[in-house]
């Protein structure tokens, strides 16, 4: 009955795109998101898809092979970077998925840092159409983890509401410190 | 995009709900929440509805008679008394919905205690259907809202995860202390 954190996850950047539009994968991971995004914007759209580990973009583009998709880029280069590959897409971006930790069956020892989460954030801000949507799923367990999630909540907590909701979406008595959503949707301020 | 707190919580409590079965309105104020939850069970459904304001069991009563709706069951007195009236439904309640702070348009001088909240809670957990759930939209704007507030998130938050769900949702961008929901769905732990 309540959505669990992936598939309400899934579920907003769905909602928010259009068959054609684009959106970016943040990190790509094992590739599983990006096949949902895939999916969401249709082969007429396009799918920005980062990462820092080259395994990641390895193990995402064989999962995209094998499902023959082929309107997705993958980028080797820290979501930080977005606006060196995203130059004109001013008002475009539909959605961006953020999974913010370390790579799934990985060591642990490469995770994404608040300072460059924050400014890939505030970048891709920059880029979203109204109605639009950021989900970060903040997996926070790990040596590092409780910095970034307190820096994003702090943060994103400080968003103009006239021009952004920004919502938490989280269970409160699961142990083992699951990971929880920050969603931020951009309002029409011109409507206000 | 982003459901707004009202409209999210009374999904959750629609989704939870089929015609024909029980809810409570535990709090029920100026009876919108009322109207709603009586559609949600239609007229071979019922809701028990209370309050320990008279005021607010005679708006509510108006508006019912306004909407030609009359299987709702309006009782004046607390919550935490719901097994007084509630004696065979366990496990028959589909829904229960808790506007916690106090009577809008009122003083403000009657609050929801978060020890009587608790034990009402508790009490409906006890009701609930697998399935079910109960939906707290919690106000905390006000002197002792605080206080219910920290009580709820630290209680609710220990209660067993192999039985319950617990789900915190609301905006963090919001001034002047926007009501957030706590919603607890009750999972079939014969399945463990």
């Amino acid at each position: 009955m309540l959505k669990r954190v992936i598939p309400f996850a899934h579920e907003l950047i769905q909602k928010a795109t259009k068959p054609g539009e684009i959106v970016v994968d943040a990190t790509c991971g094992n590739g599983h998101d990006t096949i949902v995004l895939c999916k969401a914007t249709g082969p007429n759209g396009k799918v920005y898809a980062f990462d820092v580990q080259k395994a990641a973009i390895e193990n995402t583009q064989a999962l995209l092979d094998a499902n023959n998709i082929t309107h997705a880029e993958l980028i080797h280069d820290s979501h930080h970077h977005v606006d060196r590959y995203l130059k004109e897409e001013q008002d475009l971006l539909a959605g961006a998925i953020f999974n913010l930790g370390y790579l799934p069956g990985s060591n642990k020892s490469v995770i994404t840092k608040p300072e460059y989460t924050l400014e890939a954030i505030n970048k891709m801000l920059a880029l979203l159409k109204v109605g639009g949507v950021i989900v970060c799923v903040v997996y926070y367990g790990h040596p590092g983890g409780q910095e970034e999630k307190d820096a994003l909540i702090n943060k994103l907590g400080q968003l103009n509401q006239k021009k952004y909701q920004v919502l938490q979406y989280g269970f409160i008595n699961q142990r083992n410190h699951p990971p929880f959503i920050i969603a931020i949707e951009k309002k029409n301020d011109k409507l206000l």
